[in-house]
């Protein structure tokens, strides 16, 4: 059986859970935060999620992880048969990564910490995802799914990633930034009512006060340095 | 037959056109530099490269066209059969995106206009390269290629991401990187001995004239808005 590695709080590691759930592949959970060492064991920069598959090799990076899924549990496809198509899909996913996730990402040690972020930092992010907008206004369909008439994996990982950028941009930037693309807030809506999604949205705020205390305790380790 | 958009001095544009010279698909390649609008008619972020599918597809990120290309000419594999290894592949690709290119490319501005990046920006490159290092140390065979016996898009991914590295790190770090993970100085020589790595080495610097014409005026046109 697969074995998942990470923590239910972590936006990444619910993509792959999403994945798993959907695709109906048998795994368990293993309940690791980051700085912990043994996170190095199984992702070779120490991130979360990671796998270990049912040969016993280790995976980390949530995109490697969901190609890897897909090509070792073909039934219940993720990814449209056409090479094309399939492109298209990774396109969406590759884009909302570099160009809404990680720009986002930079400002989850100022919301965690409740401190405004400066203002360069601000510029930059808002750059960064302004460049994104309208690439994700072009490329998103939402007919109903967001590359089109299937549902795929561009549908679970931006789902993911809009949790992140909702949060952060929110909390620190004072933008709706999904506002900005037409049909994407009643598409994230639809996402977030399925019952995969409200599992994993459950197991997330039940992970959540256990992770705000590994944090902290992070934060005062760096601190007493 | 594809086309491939950008310019031979870009090292992510060097990346596809390697893979398609070892697939020996064929292309023709379209000159355009970043910052030109009909850039973005081709790839919605505005960036290199981009390639045209013989179906008239327009298809962004190195990443995504790499996999694309080998979906779509599967001849000349360049991943290997098995689910896990092709993961395997992807991982060290990934990684090497996340930290070694991209940190590295931080620096590119400053290492063009012949000016010390701030310290600050310095040591953040740093930290994130000091990642990557021992990911790359855990995951890289050379034996004799990147991946284990077979020669993979690994290989090809990781050789470009070199160039900026190389180029980078010691303008501006005063720092040997690849030294620090033993094999990787021998079988990089390796790579740029084939006849294709000959080629692009040959178009790159043919090129990097014409390129650097293109960033001065990008310059000037902002200096002087």
């Amino acid at each position: 059986m697969i074995t998942l590695h990470g923590f239910p709080a972590s936006n990444y590691y619910n993509i792959v859970k999403h994945a798993l759930l959907y695709k109906d592949v048998p795994f368990e959970e293993h309940l690791i935060f980051t700085g912990n060492d043994q996170l190095l064991a199984v992702s070779p920069v120490g991130k979360v999620p990671a796998i270990t598959t049912e040969d016993g090799v280790t995976l980390s990076e949530s995109s490697v992880i969901c190609d890897f899924l897909e090509e070792a549990y073909p039934d219940t496809p993720l990814y449209p048969e056409s090479a094309t198509k399939r492109a298209m899909v990774r396109q969406i996913m590759k884009i909302a990564e570099l160009y809404f996730e990680l720009p986002s990402r930079r400002l989850i040690p100022y919301v965690f910490s409740g401190v405004d972020a400066p203002d360069a930092i601000k510029k930059e992010v808002r750059q960064v995802i302004k460049r994104g907008i309208p690439a994700l206004n072009r490329l998103c369909q939402f007919s109903p799914w967001i590359a089109g008439e299937t549902f795929t994996m561009a549908d679970i990982y931006m789902h993911y990633v809009n949790v992140v950028v909702i949060n952060c941009a929110s909390t620190q930037l004072d933008w709706d930034i999904l506002a900005e693309i037409p049909g994407m807030k009643q598409w994230n809506e639809t996402m977030s009512q399925s019952d995969i999604a409200q599992k994993i949205e459950a197991d997330r705020r039940a992970n959540m006060p256990e992770f705000k205390t590994h944090i902290k305790a992070l934060v005062q380790a760096a601190q007493s340095k």
